[in-house]
C-alpha cells in the first residue's frame, strides 16, 4: 500500500469508506491499492483515448503486476460523447467480456470519463465496484470524490445520473504534466472555489503562489491538490446524497455556469470558466444584498484572472441566462437556490434572491460586445 | 391513511423504511399514503398501455384529490420495450415537465413498469422518489418488493440496472381482475417458490385451495398475496444489496429459468413459466444429490401443475440451456450457483454442483419432441 503521506482524505459513505490518494507517481499503487480496499476478481480499464496511450500502458502494467487480469477499452470521452449511446458502447463491450458483480472497473481520463464510467459501473448489473483515476485538475479536486455519476440528455447536461461511490480514488499528479492549459485553468476554478466557500487559508495559497502552481512544481502543487481534496472529501462525508445545504454548497458559481454552458452550447466555455464567470455573478448578487463588500469581489476577479480563468461571458443575453437558470435541477419547487458568500471561506444558500437583483448582477457579468 | 389491516409489510433498508399495502380498492388511499411517505411535489404516473384505462383514470383521480398535481404517461412497457430507448423517451418527457427532485415518480403496471420505469426514476437526476404501483400478481409478490431496477440489452435481460427502493408499494388486488390467465399463472410461480424456499405453511395454502385462490375470491386471496409479500420483504430487509446468500435464495428456479427464456428467445415462455420449469430441474439437481427425495419433487410438480404451469421445456436443447446458465450474472467467478431445496420451506446456495448432475437434471425437463 502506499506509504500514507500521500493519504489525501478517508471519504466517509453509506457504501463503505474509501480512500483518496494523491501524490506524483502514485498509479504505480493502483493494485496493492486496490486490494487493500477488498478489490478482487478482473479490472476493467476503461481510459479516455485522449489520454497518452503512455499513462494507459503504465496503469495496465501496473494492475497486471498486482495480478489482476486487465481488459483494456480506449474511447472517446468528451462532453459531446457524455450520452446514452456511448454508454450503451461500454456495456457491450462489458458484455462480451462477461464482467461480473467481483469485477472492478476503472475509469481513467477527465471529469467525463469519471460521470459516464462511473454511471455504466453503478448501473452494470445493478452496480459494481469502481475505481478512479481521475487525469484532469477538475476531476481531481471535485469530480473524482463524491460518487456522482452523469449522462447528459439532448435537453440538458447530467440529466441522467446515479450517486454511485468509487472504492477508491487514485490521483497521479504526474498525468497533470500534459493538460491542455485552459484545461488546467478550468481545474483551479474548482479548486480555488474549494478555498472561497469554505476555506480562506486555501483562499490565500492560491493567491500567493499562482505561477508555481500553474506550473505544478515542487510540493506545494501536491499539497495543494491534496488540501482541496481534503475539502471535498470532508463535505461528501457530511452530506452523502445532497439533502442537506453542506454539498450544496460546491455549487457557488453553478447556477449561472450552466446557465452559460448551456446558452452558449457545451463546448464555447469549460465548465471551470463558465463556473468563474458564475462566481462572478453570485459575488454580483451577494454584494448587491449586502452579504459581501466589494474588496471580496475584487479579491475573487482577481485570484481567478491569476489563474487565466475569463470573469465575464460574451454572445449571450441576461434574459438567456436567467431562462436557463430555472431549468437547473438545483431549483426546488421552482425557485432558483442560489449559493453566496458571506466571506472569504464562508457561503450560504439562498432562495429568496429577487429577480431584479439577479438580473442586474448577471448583466454585470457579460462583456460588452 | 389506509386501514392497517392492508398493511402486509414493512421494508427495511438503508434508503428508508416503506411500506407495503395489500387490499382490494386501495388506489384510493394513494395520496394519504403517499403523504404519509413524506412525499408532496407533483406525482408523474407512468402506466403501462396495456393497463385499462379506467384504472390509470382511478389513480390519476385519486392523486388529484389528495392534491398531487400529476401529469401521466402512458407507453407501450412490455419485455420489447425494456430498453434504454424506452427510458430515454420517459427522461424527454421528464425534461418536457421539468421533473425536480421533490417530486414523485408512480410506475403502474407489471414486472417491466416496475423495472423500467423504477430505472428511469433512480436515474433521473441522480434519483427521484418512486412509488410502485405493480398491477400483475408476478409484480406483486416480487418485482415490485426490493428496489430492483433493471434494463434489457441485447446482450441479456436486466444487463443495465439500479438498486432504488421505492417509498411505497400500493397493490390493488382488484387491478387482478383483468389479468390474463397465463399472467396470473406467471404469478403463482414466484408465489409458490416462496413457499417453497422458506415458508412449509405457504406451501401448503396454495396445494389446498387451488381453485379459490385462482378465482382471486375472498379474503384468502388477499391473505395470501399478504404472506407472500412479507416473505419477500423479509428477505430483502435482511439482505438489501443481495449481498449474501438470503436473497440468493429468491433465485430459486432463476438459473435455469432465464437460460430457457434467453435460448427460446424472450416471449415464448413467460419468466413466471421460465421459473416453473426451471424448479423442476432444481430439484431434480437436488434429487440427485440426495439433499431431497421424490415425493418432493412430485410435489412441487403437483402443485406447479395445479396452477396451469408448466414444468417441461420443447424446442431447446440441454446443451444450450447449460451454456446459457454461464452467462447467468449470478455466475461468481465463473462457476454457477444454484439454489436447491432441502425440504419443503427450506434451501440453500450450492456452487459445487457437478456438470452431469445438472445435465441429467435438465435432460429430465425437455420434452420429448
Amino acid at each position: 500500500m502506499t506509504t500514507d503521506e500521500n493519504l489525501a482524505a478517508v471519504v466517509k459513505t453509506s457504501q463503505g469508506d474509501y480512500r483518496v490518494v494523491v501524490g506524483r507517481g502514485v498509479i504505480d499503487e493502483i493494485g496493492p491499492e486496490m486490494k487493500a480496499a477488498g478489490l478482487t476478481g478482473r479490472a476493467f480499464l476503461i481510459a479516455d483515448v485522449a489520454m497518452f496511450p503512455q499513462s494507459v500502458h503504465e496503469a495496465h502494467e501496473a494492475l497486471e503486476k498486482s495480478g489482476f487480469v486487465t481488459n483494456v477499452m480506449t474511447l472517446e470521452l468528451n462532453e459531446q460523447a457524455k450520452t446514452l449511446d456511448t454508454a450503451q458502447e461500454i456495456y457491450s463491450w462489458l458484455s462480451e467480456h462477461r464482467a461480473e458483480r467481483v469485477d472492478t472497473i476503472v475509469a481513467m481520463g477527465g471529469g467525463v470519463a469519471g460521470d459516464l464510467v462511473g454511471f455504466v459501473a453503478a448501473t452494470w448489473l445493478r452496480g459494481v465496484p469502481v475505481v478512479q483515476v481521475p487525469t484532469s485538475l477538475a476531476a481531481m479536486v471535485d469530480a473524482s470524490i463524491g460518487g456522482k455519476t452523469a449522462v447528459n440528455l439532448p435537453a440538458g447536461k447530467n440529466l441522467i445520473g446515479a450517486f454511485h461511490q468509487p472504492r477508491l480514488v487514485l490521483q497521479d499528479v504526474a498525468h497533470l504534466a500534459t493538460l491542455p492549459e485552459r484545461e488546467m485553468a478550468g481545474g483551479f476554478a474548482e479548486a480555488i472555489k474549494h478555498g472561497l466557500i469554505l476555506d480562506p487559508q486555501l483562499l490565500d495559497t492560491f493567491e500567493r503562489n499562482a505561477a508555481e502552481l500553474q506550473r505544478l512544481e515542487g510540493d506545494l502543487a501536491v499539497q495543494t491538490i491534496r488540501r482541496s481534496v481534503q475539502i471535498k472529501a470532508e463535505v461528501v462525508s457530511a452530506d452523502e446524497f445532497e439533502r442537506g445545504e453542506t454539498r450544496m454548497l460546491l455549487n457557488y458559481g453553478h447556477t449561472i455556469g450552466h446557465a452559460i454552458e448551456n446558452v452558449s452550447g457545451y463546448g464555447k466555455y469549460f465548465h471551470g470558466e463558465a463556473v468563474a464567470i458564475g462566481m462572478m455573478a453570485a459575488a454580483g448578487i451577494a454584494r448587491r444584498l449586502g452579504m459581501i463588500d466589494q474588496e471580496l469581489v475584487d479579491r475573487q476577479r482577481n485570484v481567478l484572472k491569476l489563474y487565466d480563468l475569463p470573469v465575464t461571458v460574451s454572445g449571450v443575453t441576461a434574459d438567456e441566462l436567467i431562462a436557463a437558470t430555472k431549468t437547473d435541477k438545483k431549483s426546488r419547487g421552482g425557485s432558483v437556490r442560489w449559493i453566496l458568500l458571506e466571506g472569504p471561506g464562508k457561503a450560504v444558500v439562498r432562495s429568496d434572491v429577487p429577480e431584479d437583483v439577479v438580473r442586474e448582477a448577471v448583466e454585470e457579468v457579460i462583456a460588452d460586445s
